[in-house]
């Protein structure tokens, strides 16, 4: 618990000068004030979180964790569970949707086991964190010990330490673990103390009783080792004040427990998009944001923080290419 | 009237055999069928209007209409008249808001002179095109005759029919004019009948009474020049089988004139978001078109055009660049 909880500690809120001072800087450039709409929030938010007036998000990194879930037992999902080792494979070969949306977004895709169901001593390319081969069937027990959901959550952490010290100026989280949509919508009926009506996911809270006030417990008991690993990165990444990017559904779930943890991780998170399912818009008000696109994705795997980057990226831009009024010699209204 | 006519005898719908076989080759990609959501819309309408299989986006160019308005005269702008020229220097300096977004999605910024009330003569990189100095103030009469209408539309004609010949997969529409959000709340208050509560645009229905019937004749009355030409080049855009990605309200506005023309233009266009201004949405719906971003832009330019270009050219690459199942040895479910 140390380091998690050290890195809790490290977790400030940006400063409220720099979004001010960056938003008069916006306001300065060629456009009526604030008709960039919300590139000029992506803009003054990375200056708050970097710190840096001129920041630098050439270096963009998207994360994809892989687990597998042993709820798949109960029949969740519409594919078997070896398509989670298979996607990674294809991941590792450039060829699934988050490699093709990162490459259009300019950034790196990484690929973490941190807790399939194969053997994958030696393949190259691969980020080997394998804390264990899947979770356990959370309808009949707890999905994960303590000590393996802390392990997950500091998989994050410490790749979000290494993305600081490398210079990363913004980084995405994703995943892959086919029945990873259950433990995500346990985690919000947990937290929210709302019904669920799925009944894998009432029996699984009936029978684990998951205390909604520590999200460590929620996270072992309904969670995943892949939630996991994204509620550290996201932790991480406030620790560090790097900006992170969530992507869909279960991305948030796992920002959420990070969120639960230390609410002050809300500056640092932009959600890429509204995803179609059910509690997203729940959990996106609750760690308090808001969603970038709305383009109906339901794959995960970080293909909506890869394009909602190329969104930031723009914000980013306008603050460090657009003329001002003086420089243009442009009549300010 | 000749060849704006002829133009509209070659816009056809799309097949839509192409947006089915399109839509068959992406639910072989390693992901849920549809869950790419509206990528994948974009994939398949820009093969079918293309008629091209492996259509190729690479070379896109958004065009920045400029022309000035007499209806300036009613104290309808924040800013001064002359922000018009300044602005095109600042487009031609590569300084302003379209600039910085166009470079972001690789897209050329094409600036045209099509009735800015200044002497641009001799200035290089500018395509001179001016019909008028700016229009007349159509509070007090009709804002340009037939005659400049349609030698604006025309600019639009041919600049898509040159856009055609020279290969570019991926065409925007943006403006600049001082003043110009009235005459395109007007042309929405003409063609919809709908009351409207500004006070210089009930005046110019009132004197002009422009036929909503006859969308050249609403054009001409309470219109303007860079409307016009991005009329001009919507109808030139669908002619030429090339997608056309419309920016904001006063884009959407020359795109309503030219969907009166020919409704099926609505094929071949892409809206690029949701204005904050209040009129969008009904011609949005009346083209037919769902917008892409939810940015609160209010700038125009061309600026969302060239922000939505980076997403429909995504959507294109999911289509290339995605392995099948088979190639990737993934199970399908």
């Amino acid at each position: 618990m140390d380091t998690i909880k050290a890195t809790l500690e490290r977790i400030k809120p940006v400063s409220p000068e720099l979004l001010q001072q960056t938003q008069t800087r916006l306001d300065n450039k060629t456009k009526p004030p604030g008709s960039l709409g919300r590139l000029e929030e992506f803009a003054r938010r990375i200056v708050a979180i970097s710190g840096n007036p001129d920041p630098d998000v050439s270096r963009k990194v998207v994360f994809t964790f892989a687990g597998d879930h042993g709820v798949t037992e109960e029949g969740v999902s519409l594919y078997p569970r070896e398509v989670t080792s298979q996607m990674v494979l294809n991941f590792l070969s450039g060829g699934a949707g988050v490699n093709v949306l990162a490459r259009h977004a300019g950034a790196e895709v990484r690929i973490v086991d941190v807790g399939v169901d194969h053997d994958f001593a030696g393949i190259a390319g691969l980020i080997h964190k394998k804390v264990a081969r899947g979770t356990k069937n959370f309808a009949e027990g707890p999905a994960m010990t303590r000590e393996e959901t802390i392990a997950a959550v500091m998989v994050g952490i410490e790749l979000a330490d290494q993305c600081r010290a490398e210079g990363v100026g913004l980084v995405g989280t994703g995943e892959m673990g086919i029945g990873n949509t259950t433990p995500s919508s346990a985690i919000i009926a947990a937290i929210s103390a709302l019904v669920n009506k799925i009944r894998v996911i009432e029996q699984g809270l009936a029978f684990n009783k998951p205390d909604p006030n520590d999200p460590l417990d929620v996270l072992a008991k309904v969670g995943g080792l892949e939630i996991a690993a994204i509620a550290g990165l996201v932790l991480g990444c406030a620790a560090n004040r790097v900006p992170v990017v969530i992507d869909g559904f279960i991305s948030t779930a796992g920002a959420l427990i990070a969120s639960e943890l230390n609410p002050d991780v809300r500056d640092y998170v932009f959600a890429a998009h509204k995803s179609v399912e059910i509690g997203h818009s729940f959990m996106l008000d609750r760690i308090g944001v808001e969603p970038i696109l709305d383009l109906r994705f339901r794959l995960g795997e970080g293909t909506g923080a890869a394009l909602a980057m190329t969104l930031i990226e723009a914000g980013v831009k306008v603050l460090k290419e657009m003329a001002t009024f003086e420089q243009a010699g442009v009549s300010n209204g």
